[in-house]
């Protein structure tokens, strides 16, 4: 979706053809709606639930195939397809691979074979919010765990604390960005979820340039857990950086009423004595009675 | 100076007189440097060191002076000449005031006679660093403590848990963000202080926009433990709400170390794989040697 922004804004003409039933499925439904309704108002072509089987040269163009039909024509096509573990390398060296197909390491990043280290997009990554090993491959996650198996390799001793499951993406005006779990990833994960939406100003409506910031958070409905939080908005670092405060809160396993408590920055022209994370916490604490 | 920003902007000749031998006190030295070079390259006059001895109105308009010299003639003087706690009514009322003239309160916001409660400008704040109780009035804490006191007196219970000395201020196209302590306070408070500079893009400077961000990171030699930040940059909302990852790891109580840790989201119009508040750490870590 950032690429289909990218060559759009070049002049591009550009249709995106997505394999599930909505854009952005890693979101929850209402967000990806939004994220389609912006593509779409952008003058994007967006088709979903299209499973591409083949890809012809033509005189005309390139050529994508589902099954029979043609579904568009093209200079150019760029195929993200998602990302599955590179592990031949270590599964021939008998090198321990996990049920994801990615290398199993340890805290220190160390495989199953003493001395031999993996990190990044072939390994499995600790998540420190369900104490379990999974396959997220990511830039900053990679970033951490080349440092740390490079310092054990190197003869230090450095652990590699766990993703909490934070990702973001710029599509035109807007970001969308996610920390930890939706409610049937955490339903997966023997929690009991509840989730409830916002829709708030981003800063004081009274000073200008205030626009909407959609928040989705959902905690356990038990023990008041925070389990993560999806938003959408307009102002890019706002969602952002808004979205860390709350893989901060879950780097620390702090409950949703906690967030109530942080000493959260304000002036008007950039949030609200309650910033937006705040208040999405009293909607769902009001919520969960 | 937020006042300084705004009446400028419509259209105003602004002088700004500051008592101090520098703007914006609250901030180590070299971060009221940028902000006050901005603030003259704006066009607003800016005089330190002035102590205002009196108002006159004279026909051409209302002067200012200080001692025998008259500073500025003006039709409209704004003064913001710091805050002091209003707690004449409860000392009247035999209500036990602090060091710091405001009211004494417990952690439910109880004042020293039974049943009766204080919140906001006039009471004291818990601060969560040094557990100590500090007058820092602020509209963010005054809100929290008002819905606690509010809580307690209606029969809840519901426990304030303290402030972590969290501030933001815009001032043009820039923002200047500070939370915990800076050397000099930490030093008061029995710390043995670091504090380092990193100035990074706040994104990946491979893609446009990218503007620089000054961060002061202070944490303890011996302890390693976080004790505050100080930030300035362009993109208002990256710093705002990235000071912000710095007050959730305040509250609760990490390392400078575990700021590296943290699963912060990054695309790259947004942020660097690790993240400028990473950064921050990094070159404090490097130089706590």
């Amino acid at each position: 979706m950032e690429m289909a922004d990218a060559l759009h804004q070049r002049g591009l003409s550009v249709t995106l053809l997505e394999m599930a039933d909505r854009v952005m499925p890693s979101f929850d439904r209402q967000m990806g709606a939004l994220l389609q309704t912006l593509l779409e108002e952008k003058g994007v072509c967006v088709k979903t639930g299209i499973k591409i089987t083949g890809i012809e040269q033509k005189p005309s163009g390139l050529t994508l195939n589902a099954g029979k039909e043609t579904l568009a024509e093209s200079d150019f096509i760029l195929i993200a397809a998602g990302a599955r573990p590179s592990a031949e390398l270590a599964a021939k060296a008998r090198i321990l691979l996990g049920k994801t197909g990615a290398i199993c390491v340890n805290e220190k990043m160390e495989t199953s074979v003493k001395d031999i280290y993996a990190a990044g997009d072939c390994a499995e990554t600790y998540h420190r919010v369900i104490r379990k090993y999974l396959y997220m491959p990511l830039g900053t996650t990679a970033h951490k765990q080349g440092r740390i198996a490079g310092e054990n390799a190197a003869g230090g001793i450095s652990i590699f604390k766990g993703v909490v499951g934070t990702q973001s993406v710029k599509i035109f005006d807007r970001v969308a960005a996610r920390t930890g779990f939706r409610d049937e990833e955490a339903i997966e994960y023997g929690f009991d979820p509840l989730t409830t939406d916002v829709e708030t100003p981003d800063h004081k409506a009274y000073y200008p340039g205030a626009t909407r910031i959609h928040i989705r958070l959902t905690g356990d409905r038990k023990t008041g857990r925070l389990l993560g939080a999806q938003m959408v908005g307009r102002h890019l670092a706002e969602v952002s950086k808004r979205i860390d405060i709350i893989a901060a809160a879950l780097f620390s396993g702090l409950k949703v009423a906690d967030l109530l408590d942080l000493d959260l920055s304000y002036t008007p022209p950039l949030s609200s004595p309650w910033d937006p994370v705040q208040m999405a916490a009293m909607s769902w604490l009001t919520q969960n009675k």
